[in-house]
């Protein structure tokens, strides 16, 4: 029988931080959160979008870290030896959600997840491609581009035991080409650190991943941080994992916890026999996305 | 201020048709309903996949037509006639649903939709692109292949007075680049007659309208047959409209009835400036699907 795309059963486990303005404490609490998952099993942990501070515009610049050359030492970014550090600790793979980044060479920011192996190794690093512009009159209105550049890749992160995942940031999931392309080249799970609003979040967070997950035939997990109607940014919550049928298998409410999911291998197969897009598709007709991706 | 992609006010009437195997009956049917529509002020009406004959492979060269030369005679194909003359009839728009199709020259048979003008002028032909071959163990085994030849080509229909449609059926939708090659190219509206089933209608049939709608930000309307529970093929009905935002605007239960929207100019260019992605895409990290797309 041929390798399936997820190789061994994985838990996995989003953690619905609540973060505030203090980084040190917010790096604090990630970890006790993290190695909670892992006590309970966790093979792969997410972290949502900017664990280490508060979303905003007016805090990026404020809580930025410098992650090159890599590895960074500790001054230049405490995030990211407390991410490897926990992943080492915890024996896991660690998607560290996403923090503030920025490079001196270039004075550019940017919204960076950095993804380690069960060593404590950096796998991949992320940076959001698209960023969150938006003005929907009288709901909300935020401009990550007055700050923020923009990455320039599809990030496939390959978990050796495991298999391939896809990794992007929040608004990044509304451009189908990330998943797209992720799933074609062979990840079995696309997670998507990622805090919608309360206005963007009721509209679409759950359709988005769904969505998701139904195209391509995939896991697909979202993390959101907490909600905290004290905060300028009021976070959705809602994290929640989706299998490849576009089922929900497990959601939380806005409060701070962690959801799980048991990943089994099969699934994906089981269900592109059910319903065999993957063979079915006409690029005779029209482009494959994926065919010019090199990883 | 830059044309609207949908020019004037539309009335858009999905009729969830309840065929039976008396094609003469199925016409009569149609017809009665799309003056129905016409008479409720419908400038544009869908009939559903499969309207003029039961749903299966079985009954497919029992029930084909030949359309070709164009236009056939009346013994050719006595739907392509009660089509042109329930258009002109109605004064409307008229996205035939689909019928089967044969074609003598190759021996081949397509699931075909015929799309006519209010003078009663065919404007265009979607042979459905992507045949409906699935097997989910215990649920549904069908396989269109068996007796049917797939169309080659995306289709998106001009509205003079109103802008383009993308016109695709049923199992097309599984397929998003048909939607976003339609979507980039200026449609405001994408139609798909379609007959899901008991099982993919409940997995997935909102799932695909909404999704479509997001990830285009256009108007999207899916046309089932009503549910007949005598039938060998049990459709799922739940004919619904949906709005550039994936909001559900209107959506029937099982039963045969007719569901209306009124789509409004300016809604697709008020969804795209909340949240601009139409300006946002990476075509330098990812393709566009529709870039190579010639009408």
């Amino acid at each position: 029988m041929a390798t399936k795309l997820l190789k061994a059963p994985l838990k996995l486990a989003l953690i619905q931080l609540s973060s505030g303005a203090d980084k040190a404490a917010n790096l604090a609490r990630a970890r006790s959160k993290v190695l909670e998952a892992t006590s309970q099993g966790a093979n792969l942990v997410v972290l949502p979008e900017c664990f280490n501070s508060p979303y905003g515009t007016k805090y990026f610049p404020k809580y930025a870290e410098t992650l090159l050359p890599s590895p960074p030492t500790t001054e230049q970014s405490p995030s990211w030896h407390a991410l490897a550090d926990m992943a080492k600790e915890g024996k896991t793979y660690l998607v560290g959600g996403s923090i503030p980044e920025y490079w001196p060479e270039t004075n550019k920011y940017y919204n960076t997840s950095l993804v380690f192996g069960p060593e404590g190794k950096l796998l991949a690093t992320h940076r959001k491609v698209h960023l969150f512009d938006i003005d929907i009159p009288g709901k909300i209105t935020f401009r990550e581009s007055e700050v923020l550049s923009p990455g320039n890749k599809v990030t496939i992160v390959d978990l050796p035991e495991y298999g391939k995942i896809g990794v992007a940031i929040c608004y990044d999931i509304r451009f189908p080409e990330l998943a797209t392309i992720a799933a074609r080249k062979g990840a079995f799970l696309l997670l998507y650190p990622g805090a919608f609003n309360l206005t963007t979040g009721a509209l679409h967070w759950e359709l988005q991943a769904r969505a998701r997950a139904m195209d391509n035939q995939v896991y697909v997990g979202l993390c959101s941080p907490a909600r905290d109607m004290e905060a300028d940014y009021n976070a959705w919550g809602h994290s929640m994992i989706v299998d490849p049928n576009a089922g929900i298998m497990a959601q939380l409410e806005e409060k701070e916890d962690v959801v799980y999911a048991d990943l089994e291998t099969g699934r994906i197969e089981e269900t592109r026999k059910g319903i065999p897009i993957y063979t079915q598709r006409r690029f005779d007709v029209y482009p494959d996305v994926s065919e010019h991706y090199e990883a």
